[in-house]
């Protein structure tokens, strides 16, 4: 059951070369995956209701290029069925013609919002969305934390950065991941892949630090919070310009 | 020639409160007034194409109330003509029922991209969204910065904060504003009007020093850039709960 809906990349959603930024694709997955749980009573409303939310745990992407402002694209959403602890959810982002731009596996867990506290998945609770329980796909990855990183950034944790579920919007880490990478390497080079895991949650008025290692177009990242790890991940870059497609 | 769209609001666009965002909101002015512009050659894409750039000066808000997460709204934009230095432009929030949720009139410049300097709109260069020079509607007033502020709080300038335009996107100056008042006054409180002008130009890795004062519901606000004015608000807030029509 693949969920697909036509969309036009708003150049609002870009960075400064037209691309559409990593945190606004984020905001589209959950905008796609809410359209379609939303159809089947299964949504970030109904869930609310419930005191429930849906919390992503990790992320892996493959890019073949960044779709760009302006663009005709498909954002496409499935799920690929649970265990007694994840949902997991493929996502994709095509052209128009069907050519694949952007593929993305995720993992998910169910939150109680009140007690804070992981809800274990069950046909009952996730029914017409997956009958039984059974995963279809690869598993994600783990990652691990480097014993040292080059270089150390610190964010303040925002207002903004909250959402309805009254925690931090995944899409902030990519935000304060990728910003000590700088203007001029980010404006020339494009993700090929990225890994993103999410262990514990940070809060509003905290201060975050952004640890960053990059060697050989491979970036290594952390956020700590209080010194405790908060989220890894692991970009493969490669030049803008060797894009075969653009 | 009131240019129209129906909308639901995304739950990535609200705040903790499922509001809309301020933030959001300009995103969402841009978008629908661009989809008007695009469909008659005057687009984001469009002017690029011409090195040019629409760049607004200054925004006047009404709230009747936010629009909240996952409801249908109609957003609608209308130009309101031009003179020899600024084009005008009016955007509204509608329910679904044609009830006024938010009325904001708006001023804007076309910004040479290369010179960065701005352009004298023409009939020419704005057929066939406008035919003739001259403003329907009232002036937009201008604002003073105060003296002294109350409060300081300094912001670096991000990469995510960078628009296609290669210059920081408006919606930025909402959350360097409205952060200082903390979340339990956001939380507690929403807009009943709000101004906002832009003076100056900022840049990337620069900082940003946001100054408020805040006196019975009604917040001052300036953004300084190396010591320079770069824009000023005043918003008047009310009491979530007063809201006649939450």
């Amino acid at each position: 059951m693949k969920y697909r809906l036509n969309y036009q990349i708003q150049f609002m959603d870009c960075d400064e070369e037209g691309r559409l930024k990593l945190s606004a694709l984020i905001k589209l997955m959950m905008h796609v995956s809410n359209l379609q749980l939303s159809s089947l009573g299964l949504g970030t409303k109904d869930f609310l209701a419930k005191n429930l939310g849906w919390v992503v745990t990790q992320y892996q992407f493959e890019f073949d290029r960044l779709p760009k402002g302006g663009e005709q694209v498909v954002l496409t959403t499935e799920a690929k069925g649970y265990n007694r602890f994840f949902c997991y959810r493929d996502f994709g982002v095509e052209t128009k013609t069907g050519q694949t731009l952007i593929t993305v596996h995720s993992q998910w867990v169910i939150l109680d919002l009140v007690q804070r506290k992981m809800v274990r998945p069950t046909a009952d609770l996730l029914s017409p969305l997956v009958q039984a329980e059974g995963v279809r796909g690869a598993r994600l990855k783990r990652l691990r934390p480097l014993a040292e990183y080059d270089k150390k950034s610190t964010y303040l944790v925002r207002y903004d950065d909250l959402d309805t579920n009254h925690h931090v919007d995944n899409a902030n880490y990519f935000v304060w991941m990728t910003e000590p990478l700088g203007r001029d390497f980010l404006n020339q080079h494009e993700p090929a892949s990225l890994t993103i895991q999410f262990d514990q949650e940070v809060q509003y008025g905290q201060k975050v630090q952004s640890l960053l290692s990059l060697q050989d177009n491979l970036s290594q990242h952390e956020i700590k919070c209080a010194d405790q790890k908060s989220a890894l991940a692991k970009i493969k870059w490669r030049k803008a310009d060797e894009n075969t497609n653009a």
